[in-house]
């Protein structure tokens, strides 16, 4: 068995075997497989797929790669949320201090931002002092007494999946459904769950550009996680438009507090209690999702998950002061607001071209290196579907590069619709999968 | 431009700019682009193919990479000739020799043996102090002086092949038509030919199965040298069957030893014939190529090919008694001979399985870094559609492993088969093409 042989077999529409799969990973993370094999290998992979067996074995090798972490020890059942990534997805910040203050146990290992989305962990990290490179056994400690804990992917955990993550990120190797799969489920796996809820974006905003593709996509992600034993659903949801009001980092910790202060509703609200509500019925604190639903809206309500966000940040070492009095923030240099030049129904907003202006105005990153302005990014002051009057303002832009915000700003006038009539808005959740699901 | 936007634009099966391919070759060979990214865009050519000028701009950028060998000042045009490899293929050896004993100049820079084909330089090589490492100066002086000179890739022609060749051979791209019209047209335009006669084989034991691939590749290589203003033209040639009676690097030179001297006949004589009458044609000693064969023959009928071999193993070092006395080079160590069960024609051999026979004989490499063995290889006593007596010799093996000797003996037996009946041979060249087949 040679690293030539595996990728000869893969680049002419063999299946590999366990063993080829393993032994590829494995001598590629001690150094034995060279990179330029490796990229080799994954452009094979990209073009010729791989069979649901060949995908659980990627997922396992990638597994034991690294450490798994072990909560038994942690009473009731650990559920987690993962989001195949979309413009202004702040659900997870939402999410997490909801179904913790419902008594579930939720530990979240997120990602950064990357291209036109943006990342849980960029987010966090824009309130001051908060921390997310805990090492596992603090995550661990903090998880127990909390009831959820959110930090970035550890070296420790599936070390595979981030070796060759930075070697996709710069081959084009990233959109390939068995890679893409097989790195989420690892790491879910590895972070020690018994359920997973997923939310598959569908639309220009997101990987998945249709339906049909999100569906296969959702499949290959249950069945990764029920052959490993952890309950898995799937929501698929749309991305045609941005998610909420505010895209960019700390403007988005802005719209959570409003969030769970109960202040805000919508699609972005909507589909924030139908995943916690799944989460708390799959942490076996209801017998059903809609169950679940009417506690996360409770947990808003009375206050508790707002309560429970303010420990969280405590417990990871942030500022509370700043969410308490978000207005001490630091605003960036630049803003300018778009008025509506008609009276109207607010119409498509095209969630692509809203993150990529979101990066250019310093929200996110287009290389890996790149640093995050956490002030910068985009308000709108109405959400889609709602009534606008002549004169009101529709979106602010917020930006430290003088040079960038007449350029942006004119993109994104064009980016913008104004109906004169209304229309009826399509809705957040576009369908539901679990293992039944599975053919 | 970055690397990763044209390996995206491969991959999704765009057309890249003249600009796009030459920044990536520049930029792989100076180091900027790293071997990861390279090995990725190459698999990405391997299953999206390249359009003729993307073919014409990879080509350019190779040959760019290094220097152009200006041969202006010899009188006459200079004609090389190339094989896509095969079994036994020792023309080159054969007809570098004829063509120079006819006026013509020969500028010949060959390969090496890799997998189940030798190479030509490997046979050179098994004449003791033969050297084919001559710098470019040095080669230019020997071609002017005998008419021809075979030495193998110097570092300053085409350097960027030289390197994804490498990188090609470890990743499981080398077979692409794009890739290797590119990486034979280069180092061809870049010896500084006027004309180039192409030997495209078709078989088991070539890299193009089937007569359409194979017109295919011809036509590909045939547009980039007119292209670049040279007369090319191709033959597609017969290899299902090891092309003359030896197989292995010193065994071969012998039978060039009776070639040149006029003892052999059959396919291997047709084709040299056909192909250095071609070159004399093209170098413009003749009216036509039949002129050129008629020639060719003369070569060799009235010694001068013979005696230009000489000259040229004198000029390049080598030690002209072992062509003189061929019995004095030292033997393997074991040899089997299979004979006859039976009185019949032999039949079928196959390239494949023989190449692969030598290969562990010790003829050849499996890998670049392997050691050749001179002395190691097959010997076919009667050639395919002669008749054999029962208990008449059909081949022997030499090799120095004793421990292959049987193994090989055995495979061999299997790959040999002598007909009850006399059957009608294929004939060795198959097809002819030149710039009027171009589409």
């Amino acid at each position: 068995m040679t690293a030539y042989e595996i990728i000869s077999k893969k680049r002419d529409g063999l299946s590999l075997t366990d063993d080829e799969i393993k032994f590829f990973i494995n001598d590629f993370v001690t150094g034995d497989i060279p990179e330029y094999q490796m990229s080799a290998f994954l452009m094979a992979i990209y073009f010729q797929g791989m069979s649901s067996s060949e995908i659980t074995a990627l997922t396992q090798a990638y597994i034991h790669s690294g450490q798994v972490i072990d909560l038994s020890h942690i009473s009731g059942k650990k559920v987690d949320k993962h989001s195949t990534g979309g413009v202004g997805d702040k659900v997870s910040i939402i999410i997490a201090p909801i179904v913790a203050a419902a008594g579930g146990c939720v530990p979240m290992i997120s990602g950064r931002g990357l291209g036109h989305t943006g990342g849980t962990l960029d987010k966090l990290e824009s309130i001051p002092g908060f921390k997310i490179d805990y090492d596992v056994e603090t995550f661990i400690k903090k998880l127990a007494n909390i009831g959820t804990c959110l930090i970035g992917q550890t070296s420790e955990l599936a070390p595979a999946d981030k070796k060759i993550y930075a070697l996709r990120d710069v081959t084009a190797t990233v959109p390939s459904v068995p890679l893409i799969a097989a790195s989420i489920m690892s790491k879910k796996i590895a972070e020690g769950i018994d359920a997973l809820v997923l939310d598959v974006k569908v639309g220009s905003g997101a990987f998945m550009p249709d339906k049909n593709s999100a569906r296969e996509l959702a499949k290959t992600l249950i069945r990764i996680g029920e052959d490993n034993g952890k309950t898995t659903i799937a929501y698929l949801t749309d991305m045609m438009h941005p998610l909420g009001k505010a895209v960019g980092n700390w403007l988005e910790i802005e719209e959570c507090i409003e969030c769970l202060k109960g202040k805000q509703t919508g699609p972005l609200m909507d589909l924030s209690h139908q995943l916690a509500g799944a989460m708390i019925y799959l942490a076996g604190r209801t017998n059903d999702i809609e169950q679940g639903i009417e506690i996360s809206k409770n947990m808003v309500a009375d206050g508790s998950a707002w309560k429970k966000f303010l420990e969280i940040t405590e417990s990871q070492e942030g500022d509370i002061s700043y969410l308490e009095h978000p207005r001490k923030y630091p605003k960036a240099k630049y803003s300018k607001t778009f008025s509506a030049t008609s009276t109207g129904w607010l119409d498509n907003i095209d969630a692509l071209e809203v993150g990529l202006c979101s990066v250019q105005l310093g929200a996110g990153r287009q290389k890996v290196t790149d640093r995050i302005d956490p002030s910068a990014g985009i308000i709108f002051h109405v959400q889609r579907g709602e009534k606008v009057q002549k004169g009101a303002p529709v979106f602010s832009i917020y930006t430290n590069k003088e040079n960038t915000l007449d350029i942006i700003f004119k993109r994104l006038e064009k980016a913008v619709h104004i109906s004169a009539t209304e229309m009826s808005t399509s809705p957040i959740i576009l369908d539901y999968l679990d293992k039944n699901d599975l053919d």
